[in-house]
């Protein structure tokens, strides 16, 4: 990663910039993922972002692994007195001694455990801190050429999987089994294991499969279709129900190669779907399209959302869209990158304008309790005049 | 799991014991996992455990799916004003009106994002808050008997797949394939896909399988053992090299069916392992048997550290135990149970006496920079004259 100096050097500039903007002195930076994003190691440490200057990261473990990968200079931190000491030295002038008064630093807040974030505090009595989730968000809401190829990467390894699944899947084989075979097909191809998500209590292995009255259970998971479940210990995602005939097969599934995710969905059935799900599929194809109509730099995230909400209701179909009744979620799609909940969301409230280097998970759904969900999911990057549609997987209603 | 009300009320009771010696008025649960362990149901709300009484659960999504599953009252949650009254209801001592001021609670401070807390803080504003991690977490430390069944039946889980392997394993196999074959086979068998972790950065799918050099690699996890991984983008547990002969291969591996995780190790050596390797591995076995005879009520958990550390450094290997260098962790065993890395830690500091229901994952491992971890991991329960082996796969050097 070490080649890549100038992509890492782009992303601290555009974040010392936002600093700036909002009058902070520099940032603390501590979650994995986004210690990758800008140091390219994930060790565990934190990484000082100056206003000004070149960073440091300062690393507990593994100091070595983490000499190798990041592309800023790397000291060991033993203890959090330490962080005043380098605080001194970015920041000549304040003094360490003085508790660094008047230094005000961000800090992911939205990730940030409150006992690590009190020790800090402690560590640091004079700092001022701030929430500096929005605009770790912000940052990595704008994906570099290097981060399209990568995601285009994943959309391959996806599409390669589904079309495999295609000649195997056979009704009474369990949604588990069919996501077990799933999995390894990506694993063995570079999948990580599960895909990074950044909310609280929320979590996704390789997305979820599920057919009939199993994908419309109702879940804690925030999305439109979490899936039964294993059980309560586990209750989202795959079930131990066998697929049947003549019912919708929900595929939502990803995978995380190279650090970065895909997300797509494509409803599957083996005979034939009653009429009502059918024209709902049609529906999602239909609000997909317009969505993609709309999907250029300037327009506003909500608005997608709004547009696709208006569509279903023009279908008679708005109690339905993305979940069902009191457990619907109110959004269109998500970004996706490092992590599959990334910033923009198509959803109310989010007023970002698109623009190009955006990334995209667009998941028109319909959910039918006791029935099944139908719908379809692309991801996307917004270009300079339009988009570019990542997903590579055949669309429209796939019959076996 | 409504059958079990008994099991939930004594947790809730034990807690609301807690909460009395240490003068709180009650705790809010947010984490899933925590959740799970109290009502039964992890979807997202807010546990509201007082000191006297029933719980209420207030959950935002979904309330369908939580009602079925919570043994206590499940109440819709949709804004944090409502839970001022619900508070105010709790406690009839306090208004809402007024803030509920002089209440104190409880949270998860170790797991609670600070976002989410300040959120409770506006909402909340006379309410004092104290971090509640450590009693939660010596709260789940004890497993009753149904726990343990379920470990039971995870550890014989993992030893099936185990002794697959050992049927298919070969030199040029990568790490990565033979994980992805122990992954299906215990995926199929209802392994959720990831075993569950409490700390911030960290997170094991189905734990690590390291040949050589690769096993050696210094990493961030906070184990004896990390492993290379697949990249920066991952680095930790498998990687894309291939075993060889007559290296020392560690298998250190787990699953998680209904809720509840195993964690072992086995090291298997295709051929012959080096004389100095061999002894290594002869003084791990050698530490977890002198620590099988302090596991019983009473022992002190830092004192099985200390005696551990001590028998590496009789065998001269103390700077090879748990890691090298500056990359040893300094513990020599950690908690199971819903969470891979739960208490009591066999670590200094840790002055917990052991109690009959402590499950607990035994690692003496000791690592050979490019050469190799050699090392053996059992689960025990601590019982009343002793404990139980609840790892029952064979032991010795494995050789193929």
């Amino acid at each position: 990663m070490k080649v890549n100096r100038q992509e890492y050097d782009g992303r601290i500039r555009r974040l010392q910039t936002q600093l700036q903007h909002s009058g902070l002195d520099g940032m603390l930076v501590a979650q994995n993922v986004d210690l990758y994003y800008l140091t390219g190691s994930m060790q565990t440490g934190y990484l000082l972002v100056p206003v000004e200057g070149e960073p440091r990261f300062l690393v507990r473990r593994s100091v070595a692994r983490a000499v190798e990968e990041s592309v800023w200079p790397v000291l060991p931190l033993g203890s959090l007195r330490e962080l005043a000491l380098q605080l001194g030295e970015l920041f000549p002038g304040r003094s360490a001694a003085s508790g660094l008064g008047g230094l005000t630093l961000a800090a992911e807040f939205d990730v940030l455990p409150v006992q690590q974030y009190q020790r800090l505090q402690q560590a640091l009595p004079a700092v001022q801190w701030k929430d500096g989730s929005a605009m770790i968000r912000e940052l990595r809401m704008l994906k570099s050429e290097l981060e399209l190829a990568l995601i285009r990467q994943a959309a391959q390894l996806v599409d390669e999987a589904f079309e495999d699944m295609l000649g195997w899947l056979q009704p009474g084989i369990r949604e588990l089994d069919v996501m077990a075979r799933i999995e390894t097909y990506m694993r063995q191809r570079g999948h990580i294991g599960v895909m990074r998500l950044r909310g609280f209590n929320q979590s996704v292995i390789t997305g979820m499969i599920g057919a009939g009255s199993a994908a419309a259970a109702p879940t804690y998971f925030d999305g439109p279709a979490g899936g039964l479940g294993l059980g309560a210990f586990c209750p989202q995602s795959v079930s131990l129900r066998p697929i049947e005939r003549d019912e919708p097969i929900l595929i939502d599934i990803g995978c995380c190669v190279e650090g970065y995710v895909i997300d797509q969905t494509r409803t599957v059935v083996i005979g034939k779907l009653e009429p009502e799900l059918e024209q709902a599929y049609e529906q999602s194809e239909r609000i997909i399209r317009y969505t993609e109509s709309l999907l250029k730099p300037g327009e506003i995230c909500e608005r997608l959302y709004a547009e696709s909400v208006r569509l279903a209701d023009e279908a008679d179909l708005a109690g339905h869209f993305m979940g069902y009744g009191a457990d619907q979620v109110r959004f269109l799609g998500h970004g996706i990158g490092l992590e599959i909940d990334e910033w923009p969301v198509l959803a109310r409230g989010f007023r970002h304008e698109l623009q190009p280097g955006m990334v995209l998970a667009i998941e028109p759904k319909f959910t039918f309790p006791g029935r099944g969900v139908v719908g379809i999911e692309n991801s996307y990057a917004v270009t300079e005049h339009g988009f570019e549609k990542l997903s590579v997987t055949r669309e429209g209603l796939i019959r076996l």
